[in-house]
C-alpha cells in the first residue's frame, strides 16, 4: 500500500473508529415514525394531505423563500423551475460541467441544450469571471437577450449549483445573469442549510430547487422542492406539478401540459420530521468537519474543503482535495478506503464526457478537469460526530 | 329536484347508507404500518431497499408478467414504456380520446404526438373495428411500418387503456397492431386485478404499466410499475429509471439520457402491504357491484357498467351510464349527489377538447363523445360492501 492511501485510511479511522462508514446515511431519530403512522392512519397518503402543506410551510419558513412547492424529486423540481423561468425548446442553458447529471437532464427534458461552464477552485461551483470572458466571445444580442453566435440558439438561463453544499459566487453570477439577460435558477439540491452572506441558497435566483433524496442532508425517501419569492410562479408551479388540472368540483380540464410531480403526503410526513432535526444534523456535520480538519492537518498534499468566505455551508459531503502532484493516486485512495469499508467516492464524471452530452457546447473547463482528478468525498452522515 | 337525480341519490343511499362517501378511498388494514415502520427503522427509505425488490416480485407473481419495475408513478411508467417500445420524437401514437390526460402527456414528453381514437360502448376502451377502418384511410406503408399520410409522421405505437378497470378488446387490438406494425403498450393504470380471458391486463402488449396513485385499487402514495415479459427491456427500464448510471464501485457514468423515476423504498413498503390485501379489495368491489346492480335495477334510463364478456374486471370505479335521452341530466345528477355528500364524477374531458391537445390528429369519435355525456362514476372504495 502506497503511503498516501494508507495515511488517509488512518486519518479517517481516527475520526470514524474501526467500523465501516457509509458515504451518507439518513438518520430517523425524531418524529419520523409518529408522523408517518399518523399519515397512514389518516388514509391521506397520496396527492392531498396536511403534511404536504406543512412541509411546504416549514421549508418556506426555514429557507426564507416566500413559497416552497414540494415535488417528487429534485430533478422534477429543476425541470419545472426551468420551464417557469422561461426556458424553451431549442434554448441553451448555462450549467456547470461539474454537477450531477440531473442538472443537464432537467434542461434536456425541456428540449433545451445544456452549455457547460467551468468551476472555481475555491467554491467548486460556477466561476463567474471566466464565464464572463467566454460569453463576451460567444454571445451576441438578439431579441432583447443574447444568443450563442455559433449555434444560433438563445441563451436563456444560468443554473449555478452549490457543490457538496458549498455556496458558489452568487454575487458574481447574479451580475453576469443581469448583464446577459439570463434568468438565474439555483440548483440547490445539495445545499439545504447552506447560506450565502446569511441568506439561504436557492433563494437568490428567480427560482431555486432542493432535493430530499435518500443521500441528502434530509430525506423524504424521494423528494424535492421548488423555491421562489414570486407567488404567481409558485401557484403556477403547483398547477404544473399537479397535471395542470383546473380547480373544479368534478370536471377534468387540464389547460396546459402538466406533470404528475406532486410529493405524496406519505413522503412529506417523513420530511416534516426530518426538517425538525435539520439544525441538529447541521451542527453534527460541522463537528465532523472540525474533526476531519484535525485528522488531515498532518497530511501534506491533501486539503479538506471548507466553506467559502462569507458563506455557511451545510457540509453535505465532506470533501478532500488532492494536490495535482498526487492526483494520480486518487483511484488508489478510493480503492483502499472502500476496501476498508470506509465509503468514499470521486466527483461525478464531467458532463461533457458523458455520451449523451458529448456534443453540447462548452466553455474551456480547465478547473473542473483538474478538480475531478482530485476530489474525494468522505463519509459524511449526520451523527458521526 | 327532478326525479332522476333524486332517484339516483335514493338508490345510492340504499347501498351506502346515510353518511358521506368519497369516490375512492384507500384502505390500510393490513401490514402497512408494520412494513413502513420497519422500512424507516432500516434507514433504507430511498432508492435502494428490500421492499422495492419484494414489491416488484409480488407484482410479477400476481400479474404473471415475467418482470415488474417499480417507478415513481404511472405517468413515468408509461413514458418509459413508450420509449422502450421505440416511440421517437416526431412519431404519432394511437391512444383513446377517452382517457386520463396522463396517457397523452406520456406521449408528449417523448416529443411524439398523440393521435386519438374512439371507444367501444361495451368496454369503454379503444374499439378496434372503426380504428381499422380509419387506419385503412390514413395509414400508408413507409420504412417497414406505416405513416400517417396527411402528417407524414410514423405511426409507432398503440396504447389501449382499460377504462375504470374494464378490459378492452385486446384480441382485436393485438391483431390491428400486428397488421399495422404498431407496438402495443397497455395503459393498465386502472386495471390492477383485471383479467382478459384469464390473463392479467398489462401483460398483453410488449410492455404494460400500472398506477398506484392514492385513488387507485391499491396505493403506494404515488407509484407505478412497468410490466414486461422481456428481460432485456426490463433491465433497460431499470437502467433508464435510475438515471442510466452504469454499475461501478464509484464512478458516475450515465450512458444515455435517464430519469430519476425509481420508486422510493418507503412507498414500496406500503405497496407490499397493499398488494397482500388486493384479493380482499377485489372481492369487496365485486360485492359492491352486486349491490349497485340491485339498487339501480329499478331505474330505467340508467345502467351500471359490468365487466365485458370473457373478462374479469377489478371494478376500480363503479360506473353508471345514462341513456342518451336523459344525458342532459348528467350535471344535475352530479350536483345533487355531490351536494348529498355522495361523491360522483363524470368521465374526463375528451383529450382533443383540452387546449394542449386540440390540434392533434384524431379519428371520428362519436362513441367517446356520447359516453362522456353519459358516464357517472360512483363511490367505489373497497370496504363499502
Ligand atoms: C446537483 C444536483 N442536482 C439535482 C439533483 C436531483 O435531485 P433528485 O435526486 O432528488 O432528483 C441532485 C441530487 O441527486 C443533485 O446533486
Ligand atoms: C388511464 C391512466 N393512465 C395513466 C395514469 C397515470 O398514473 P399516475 O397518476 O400514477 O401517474 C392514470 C392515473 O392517474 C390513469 O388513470
Amino acid at each position: 500500500m502506497s503511503p498516501l492511501p494508507a495515511a488517509i485510511v488512518d486519518a479517517l479511522r481516527t475520526v470514524l473508529g474501526d467500523g465501516p462508514a457509509p458515504l451518507h446515511e439518513p438518520r430517523f431519530q425524531g418524529n419520523e415514525q409518529r408522523y408517518v403512522q399518523d399519515c397512514i392512519a389518516s388514509t391521506f397518503v397520496s396527492s392531498v394531505g396536511a403534511y404536504v402543506d406543512r412541509f411546504e410551510q416549514q421549508l418556506a419558513d426555514y429557507t426564507g423563500a416566500r413559497r416552497a412547492v414540494a415535488v417528487v424529486n429534485g430533478t422534477a423540481a429543476l425541470q419545472v423551475a426551468l420551464r417557469l423561468a422561461g426556458v424553451q425548446s431549442g434554448d441553451e442553458v448555462l450549467i456547470p460541467a461539474l454537477s450531477f447529471v440531473a442538472t443537464a437532464n432537467a434542461v434536456h427534458y425541456l428540449g433545451a441544450v445544456p452549455h457547460f461552464a467551468d468551476s472555481a477552485e475555491a467554491t467548486l461551483g460556477l466561476d463567474p469571471a471566466p464565464l464572463r470572458d467566454w460569453l463576451k466571445g460567444i454571445a451576441e444580442p438578439a431579441g432583447g437577450g443574447y444568443r450563442h453566435r455559433h449555434t444560433g440558439r438563445r441563451l436563456s438561463a444560468l443554473v449555478p449549483m452549490h457543490t457538496f453544499g458549498h455556496p458558489c459566487d452568487l454575487d458574481g453570477l447574479l451580475s453576469l445573469a443581469h448583464d446577459y439577460r439570463l434568468t438565474l435558477v439555483e440548483d440547490a439540491a445539495e445545499s439545504l442549510g447552506s447560506r450565502y452572506h446569511g441568506r439561504h441558497t436557492g433563494t437568490f435566483g428567480r427560482l431555486g430547487i432542493l432535493s430530499f433524496n435518500g443521500n441528502k442532508t434530509i430525506t423524504t425517501g424521494g423528494g424535492g422542492a421548488i423555491l421562489t419569492d414570486d407567488e404567481r410562479l409558485a401557484d403556477h408551479a403547483k398547477h404544473l406539478t399537479t397535471t395542470a388540472k383546473r380547480q373544479h368540483r368534478w370536471e377534468y380540464v387540464h389547460d396546459e401540459i402538466g406533470y404528475n410531480f406532486r410529493m405524496p403526503n406519505l413522503n412529506a410526513a417523513l420530511g416534516c420530521a426530518q426538517l425538525e432535526q435539520l439544525p441538529d444534523f447541521l451542527a453534527s456535520k460541522r463537528r465532523l468537519t472540525v474533526r476531519y480538519l484535525d485528522a488531515f492537518a498532518r497530511l501534506e498534499s491533501v486539503r479538506l474543503i471548507q466553506e467559502p468566505p462569507g458563506c455557511e455551508s451545510n457540509y453535505w459531503l465532506q470533501t478532500l482535495i488532492l494536490d495535482e502532484a498526487v492526483a494520480d493516486q486518487r483511484d488508489a485512495v478510493l480503492t483502499v478506503t472502500n476496501d476498508a469499508g470506509l465509503m468514499t467516492r470521486p466527483a461525478w464524471t464531467l458532463m461533457h464526457r458523458l455520451a449523451p452530452y458529448r456534443d453540447c457546447p462548452r466553455a474551456p473547463l480547465p478547473v473542473a478537469e483538474s478538480l475531478v482528478r482530485r476530489i474525494i468525498n468522505l463519509p459524511s452522515s449526520a451523527g458521526l460526530a
